[in-house]
């Protein structure tokens, strides 16, 4: 028992910090009233009328009458999609205003494991944000179609959820539970039986098999697209995360549903998913999704209910965040109203984080821990030959399928063309945009490269390649020609991971991922800045590309489980029929 | 994992049962639309359009356009306070649409400590009702100034915690909080480490102490008795838990704050605390409560909502019951409208359990572990001349302190009167209405016999006597003169506990309590028509008395945590100086 804490709720103590005239936000209410906050240690210990805990040596935080609001919550992140250490992706978000996240670490567990995620975990501690962590469900998404550096199966999950921080497990693939996957369910099991709450992944799932989620004991979705599935999932039991993220827009159809049917709001809570870096430092985060939910006509208190109690009680931890109450970690953000809502002063665990928008506290770089460290085992150099697609029969022409993207849209679609064979080596056609694609093991398992032709990119000339591609992080590697694909590829190697943008034997851009081929070391700013640079050189490459963030859809170009197709270690994948494919069709 | 279930929820195989042609209560949504609900086993498969889950072999049950609610939810209530078994008890409350109750069975600790607790919770696995547990925070209250059988320390505590059905530790004492209470503190501790629910008791409570138990942990409140208190509770964080039951009516109030103040309802429930059998069988329990919220103006959705989901959330089980979604128990109530609110049909644990207010399956009498029974161990007979208090100095009058008590509230005060000593024994008086009270140590460990005066009663002759006692259940007994209280005593020790009225040597009335001194064998209507008839029998020897539940105020006068008096085999107890004091002031 925290008795000092005790001492301060009960007038026998002082408080270490007040924060005086504010406009408290009651989530738990929904009332406005003005009032306080006195703060012991990280932890709140009176709210309202806290004038008997200010003593001489209490901090005063003058609140000037804005409003007062818990930190926000968002309950659905992956902190890899912004290719920020965990130090300064916590930075980013705490700026405006986010105190709390739940999160799997999944891309840091394909790549370094579980000991990975508890090393990356630890680097957060030197932070004042608070992570819950949700035990992946699954490293990776297709063991039989791809090479992962880690796999997940149900005893490393048990071994997840003893963690004292772990609040369930994460990403209940619908489509698994559907299908009977045995593996999940057993975890499902496993994380039921402790009580934790089972996080779903249930895109494009409705009808029947939303309710055979729901009733394997799925509690949430964040993967609702339009009003039916949003309505749908609440009908069903189902807690709606509405995401608005960098991939993603789907907040303002999701508040339309509830506007539509007048829809109780205290089972739905807004959630970003995936947050590039340049949203995070132009847009915000969890503020940015205020403002757009008050622009669809959401109360400002209803709006804030959905960034703080709500998540929490979704979780199962509103006795420790998500309100403004005794004995709830004292997570504050001062903020302007409802008309131009803005996060002025962060309070985190206690202390003033950030002072009329500036930053007081800045973190240390981490010295990472080995396992995060030099992640990219290549067995061998990499030739342009091994990228090259061989027909042994003379013919001069052959038939090929391609992959196509499009600009926001995950999914791929086929399209086919005649390619030109050279020496019994079939040639991409910048002309057709049918390019080469590929993807390269890298985690000194097997040094399997996986081949296939790609449209959508339009590059004209030149290469581009990462070491980020879900849901096994090989290096995927884009290009018009083997030679700047091969320098594109040994470069990432050479750099432990990163992007690169390479044209004629130059390299034009490159940022390197020192974290698990994930992560770099570069703070929010400057990493958006050198992001914008390589995007800007795509576009002079590409020339007419509507692809804005090239690299995030790249690396879900290798993703085995959204159709139709992908590219992985292992080849071309036929997504819907689970297997490697020949894009030779005739 | 249930692979039956997941078969019925998506279409591979059929419902065992199916609800059709309802209205659903929707209490995650709050809305109100047609459909229907289908079950496999004891579970909910699917709900809303659910005709591809019948086959030939379905049970249809018809709501005939009536409306499907969950069943309810009772976070609050002790059932020993009916003096029912747990089976009868059980049938009594299903009949009014209770499903799940919430309980620490405090009581039956006291008695027959946590093996007795538990043998009653394996009694009632033979009903479908369904129970989880809140291990008592403290047996007894004041174990420095009462003699219980069992006394729960932070290792039984610890204990209890272990058990599945464990959700937290119940009637966490504000003021024992305020104290510093170690044990507790420690209990305390030993919940939140397992991120169980800490429950509160917290009368009287306010302010910086209101605060302070917060800051402690203690995430709910069964005391709010005005306006006040609830939106004190609720701004401070604390689930309101509106209390309408037999001895408190804080209903109407609480809802009052609510309407007032237009609240977020969402962390407020309905409870009863104590339900006495009478008001069981004839006003019904949170079937009654609903009546009363759509009376004071409650929104149909909203009522149903604070007797079901809200008290699941507050407990984290909203997985497991309180809302009609795939997964969840098969607990449906069939109900009229908000007009005339009754509950006609209940489905409990997927079987049809009443029809159409016909109650289809009854609960075989329960054979009682041995631990519950043969709980009377009084050291010896107890003689009339146990119960005289002398007076040694040849006075022939002497002052004395009374506690007085009123009709429904259970706080005692002081009246002093002058009384007559013969052969130095201090003489009761039934013209001032100051009559004797004892309590008898009936658990074979010191027998000692506290003894003072009692006033309000108003009992012209004879004596009342019974081996409920809080926070002891010793033998409490009131009377005019010593031979009848001797009777009554030795009797119930014959009986091995009851409740008796006895008057001039002759027993009017008595119902034995079999099972550890606290429950009869009786079905609820049975047990409920003694009962009247003994209250009857009261009122003809007092003639003016309004208590008009005598025994069940009888039963709090040894309760040595309410102001400002009471009795206890200690003795005479100064409840806010925590002494035991002589009765005989001058």
């Amino acid at each position: 028992m925290n008795q000092k804490l005790l001492n301060v709720s009960s007038g026998k103590a002082f408080a270490d910090t007040a924060v005086v005239n504010g406009q408290i936000v009651n989530v738990f209410t929904g009332e406005i009233y003005p009032g306080g906050v006195a703060i012991c240690g990280d932890t709140i210990a009176a709210v309202g009328d806290i004038s008997y805990c200010i003593g001489p040596d209490t901090a005063i935080i003058d609140a000037q009458n804005h409003y007062l609001t818990p930190g926000f919550i968002d309950g659905h992140i992956h902190p890899e999609s912004s290719n920020l250490s965990i130090r300064n992706f916590a930075a980013a978000i705490q700026t405006h205003g986010t105190s709390t996240i739940m999160t799997d670490l999944h891309e840091i567990g394909v790549v370094a494991g579980i000991d990975g995620i508890r090393a990356i975990l630890e680097e957060a501690k030197e932070t004042s944000l608070n992570i819950y962590w949700i035990v992946p469900s699954h490293i990776p998404c297709a063991p039989n179609l791809e090479t992962s550096a880690y796999r997940f199966h149900p005893e490393i999950i048990s071994r997840g959820l003893e963690y004292p921080d772990a609040v369930g497990i994460s990403e209940i693939s619908g489509f698994s539970v559907i299908s009977g996957n045995d593996e999940l369910l057993e975890s499902i099991d496993l994380c039921a039986n402790k009580n934790l709450s089972l996080q779903g992944h249930l895109a494009g799932i409705s009808g029947k098999n939303l309710t055979t989620c729901i009733a394997a004991g799925v509690v949430s979705d964040h993967e609702a697209i339009t009003e039916e599935e949003a309505l749908e999932r609440l009908r069903t039991g189902c807690h709606l995360m509405m995401r608005e993220g960098s991939v993603a827009h789907n907040l303002k159809v999701c508040l339309q549903a509830i506007k539509d049917h007048k829809l109780d709001t205290s089972n739905t809570s807004i959630v970003t998913d995936d947050l590039h870096v340049c949203d995070a430092v132009k847009k915000g985060h969890l503020d940015e999704s205020i403002r757009v939910a008050l622009k669809e006509g959401i109360d400002f208190t209803t709006a804030i209910q959905m960034v703080t109690i709500n998540a929490a009680k979704m979780f199962h931890v509103e006795h420790q965040v998500g309100i403004l109450a005794p004995g709830r970690r004292a997570d504050i953000n001062i903020t302007s109203g409802p008309e131009d809502f803005k996060v002025l002063s962060v309070i985190s665990a206690g202390k003033l984080w950030m002072k009329d928008q500036e930053i007081l506290k800045h973190y240390s770089p981490a010295i990472h821990a080995p396992i995060l460290l030099n992640t990219m085992h290549l067995k061998r150099e990499i030739s342009p030959k091994d990228f090259e697609i061989h027909v042994t029969d003379g013919r001069k022409q052959v038939q090929v399928i391609a992959m196509k993207t499009e600009s926001c849209a995950l999914v791929t679609s086929p399209v086919t063309g005649w390619l030109n064979v050279r020496n019994g080596i079939v040639e991409c056609d910048v002309n057709q945009d049918i390019l080469y694609i590929a993807q390269i093991e890298r985690h000194g398992k097997n040094g399997q490269i996986g081949k296939a032709f790609m449209s959508g990119f339009q590059l004209k000339s030149g290469a581009i390649a990462c070491t980020i591609g879900h849901d096994n992080h090989n290096i995927i590697v884009l290009g018009t020609n083997f030679d700047d694909m091969a320098l594109a590829a040994n470069r990432l190697n050479e750099l432990q991971g990163g992007q690169i943008v390479v044209n004629g034997g130059e390299i034009l851009s490159e940022i390197a991922y020192p974290i698990c081929g994930l992560l770099s070391d570069l703070p929010a700013e400057e990493l958006a800045a050198e992001k914008e640079k390589a995007n800007r050189i795509i576009q002079n490459l590409s020339g007419e590309t509507s692809i804005s963030i090239p690299f995030m859809v790249l690396s879900f170009i290798c993703l085995a489980v959204i159709p139709e197709f992908a590219v992985t270690d292992f080849g071309f994948i036929d997504v819907l029929n689970e297997k490697v494919i020949d894009p030779i069709i005739g």
